[in-house]
């Protein structure tokens, strides 16, 4: 795509000022349009040290509402990033819908420095087209727009503008070591970029190749396509909004995808342990993932633990067993509620990307990012294209979590209807249980046959090798406790076998 | 997916005579809706040897109209198939709208056996993941519905049913030596299955695991699968429907995104070969591509050559030349005019697909796919949301054509808009190229300036390392010939350089 690319485009000044001003008064009013749509604006910057990239992003903002917009400067990343998937820092400074942000830099450094100067190793960067592929797809998929632009200057060009900057004294300080070394290698990037560019150009996240030998050119280029890319979003949108007014039909919604007996129906419920096995095999267990807590740290392994269940199933009263020997400095437990407002305002799995551990660390989640395939599909708080959509995002989520080494252990805290029934009942009888149960537990289980449809497709669809789903016999609870952690125990070994 | 399965699911005679006969009725009800809605239907089996796929789609079949689906046998490829990328056997066979195509075995070979088996390199299996996901989902996108099962037993149970095969004698047959060594195999399979069930789960083509071990289980979950991913489709259409009734809002339209002078304004027109040069030239590169010819066959390189440009813009004198000196078994000339009825009930890259040449050997091509980025974008052929998917899909066909080593050559022939009106002038005067102008020619002159933006976002978007596009300077056809001649002499002989 840099082939075709003619870096003698220029544009008279007579010609930028009847073009340009009214570019940003149009730009101005995309943004107004945009908010009130909630339709989220992804500005992508690459391209050439000294392409103009920083004076183009001034450009666009000149005019705009600061309150509506971010610009985001990326470098190299610092030790806190490089604890977490390379997306972690990415995904948590995507913008809320409405809003706009603008990046200086970006993902992409990976396959371009990160790549080239050998900071990340070749399995590395090869897998990471296919998670910025998927991230972008997911971020258009919730409605975003994604403009990607590579500002492009030929060698001689950057020379001609370096030497400039060294000449001058308040600039001089801009060009480093570094940036002569980059320049010396602009053969390469070159050839790295091309490729880059294939691999992502795709029709939801296009590459716009800017012709930046002459500012006024590439101004009017780049204002041009946020403006027509972003006009184009609202006409998405608002295809999108028709769509979803057509109301299935009703066939679908008659058949069982599920026949009975299913793979729940024949979780054996009578496995059960006494008091005395349990306390042994409890903190046989416990002392090993004390035990295994150093290690993960000291090989800087994270360790992501989901739990899912029926109410009542038991989580809390697990995960203190999960945790009860482990040094709090280690691990945290992530409470998963209905999403607040900012978090409603992102794509359901931006507060999830907020929450990974750092690597060496435990996140152990009280429900999860598997609210979107449960009460949410249930309740209809999603469309069903959303959670449809969802097994795939969910399984490259956690895929992504995978690539960077972490072990993931997902339970489904199983138990019987009526052992449910006792359990409902006690709380309402036992004083300090009484706040465990709510009208909201009564009315889940009046939908038991609904969320059991749920709950199969989202253990069909989203075991996978790298995160596999364990059914947790929960009638008992001293057998669940014991299971849970064994299991954990188990797939850290596994994973420190590897290491 | 596979260790979540519970092979011993089954379901009672009653059950099945209560479930099974309805579940046909409403599949033949859909059959019919969606020849109707015009949606095609695309079922896959794959799964163990004697898992039961062939018994399977009878059954799905038994009530259906036989003019409505076809049944596809998939075997190891045989010559022919071998001689074109791996897709090409299966996007030949891809169904009409409206009907269904039945896969027993299927693409997934590439990733089961062929790759076990080492008939295929590592990077070729590795590859054909990511062409297989976006040949799914160019199929989806177009309104396909896609069903994808695996009929899953343990290697326990087809050692079983192997056994009862080998015993009855009119059954022997089926079972041979080869089935027995994947039999052994099974582990290494399992594996190998689990790696492609991930890597091809995807929210337009999801993955059924059917646990095969009781025939009426297997039955009835596979017709339920069917007939409501069918109804989702349908719904699916009509949400579209509803959808392409909004209309664009004007704003976008009246952006020009190309700012003169733009990469067409700047061809050199002047270039021209006198007669003498031309015909020394000329015939220098017409015996270089005739040695080059037979370097090709002996190495199976196959070579594309397309030819897009302005009417009168010179194409079918260029392709005369570029033929002259070839063995007319080597090539063929591909002439594209607008879609017939059965082209237009498939993807609109189906005929393509069924155009591509030989390993080998030539295709020249006088107009191509890219018809729907030009006459099809502007004269409102087609959606403007189908020739913007059109940018990515178009360059997916032609890396599968270069993963598979074919050469590709591009040319945009470009002539000024004067010179047009010369040749048209002429044509309209000379009795032996009257035939060459017509009507249309005059009315697409009228709308070049729409013409030049599509052309212009086809150079910029699907020019790429391995399948550039070179703009010819056509004002002088002596010099085009050459220039197009030379080209196609280069890429060859670079080619040949690396094989």
């Amino acid at each position: 795509m840099l082939e075709q690319v003619d870096l003698k485009k220029k544009l008279g000044k007579q010609e930028y000022k009847k073009q340009f001003p009214e570019l940003q008064r149009k730009l101005q009013s995309l943004q107004q349009e945009m908010w009130d749509a909630k339709v989220p604006l992804i500005v992508v910057f690459e391209g050439w040290d000294a392409a103009g990239k920083g004076s183009a992003i001034e450009r666009i903002v000149e005019r705009l509402d600061p309150r509506g917009f971010k610009v985001h400067r990326i470098k190299a990343p610092i030790e806190e990033e490089k604890f977490r998937p390379f997306l972690w820092r990415f995904w948590t400074k995507t913008p809320p819908k409405g809003r706009t942000a603008i990046y200086h830099r970006s993902w992409y450094r990976r396959v371009l420095e990160e790549r080239v100067e050998k900071h990340v190793s070749k399995k590395q960067w090869q897998q990471a087209y296919e998670e910025i592929r998927n991230f972008e797809r997911q971020l258009a998929d919730d409605g975003a727009v994604i403009v990607k632009f590579f500002m492009h200057i030929s060698k001689k060009e950057q020379k001609k503008r370096f030497s400039k900057l060294v000449a001058d004294k308040y600039m001089a300080w801009r060009i480093d070591k570094h940036d002569w070394e980059q320049h010396k290698e602009y053969e390469k990037y070159f050839k790295v970029t091309e490729e880059m560019l294939e691999k992502t150009s795709t029709h939801y996240a296009p590459w716009t190749v800017v012709e930046a030998t002459d500012d006024r050119w590439a101004y009017v280029k780049i204002l041009n396509t946020i403006v027509e890319s972003g006009l184009q979003g609202l006409d998405r949108k608002r295809r999108h909004e028709a769509a979803l007014k057509v109301k299935p039909t009703a066939g679908a919604k008659d058949l069982t995808r599920h026949i009975h007996p299913t793979i729940l129906d024949k979780v054996d419920l009578t496995l059960k342990l006494d008091d005395k096995a349990y306390e042994k095999e409890l903190s046989k267990y416990q002392a090993k993932l004390r035990m295994l807590e150093f290690e993960i740290y000291k090989v800087r392994i994270p360790v992501v633990i989901v739990y899912e269940g029926w109410d009542a199933g038991g989580k809390g009263g697990n995960i203190k067993r999960m945790t009860a020997y482990l040094d709090p400095r280690s691990y945290e437990v992530v409470p998963i509620a209905a999403p607040s407002q900012e978090e409603k305002a992102h794509h359901h799995l931006w507060r999830f990307w907020n929450q990974i551990p750092k690597a060496g660390h435990f996140s152990i989640y009280d429900r999860s990012w598997y609210g979107r395939l449960l009460v949410e599909r249930v309740e209809g708080f999603c469309t069903e294209e959303e959670w449809r959509r969802a097994f795939q995002e969910i399984n490259e989520y956690e895929e992504n979590l995978h690539n960077y080494g972490t072990v993931i252990c997902k339970f489904w805290m199983h138990l019987s209807k009526k052992e449910q029934m006792r359990r409902f009942k006690e709380r309402q009888t036992i004083d300090y249980k009484r706040y465990k149960i709510t009208e909201e537990d009564w009315r889940n289980r009046e939908k038991w046959d609904q969320y059991e449809e749920a709950v199969l497709d989202m253990l069909e669809r989203t075991s996978t090798t790298y995160a596999p789903w364990t059914i947790v016999e929960g009638e008992d609870k001293n057998w669940a406790r014991v299971r849970t952690l064994k299991t954990v125990c188990d797939a850290i070994e596994r994973r420190l076998k590897k290491s």
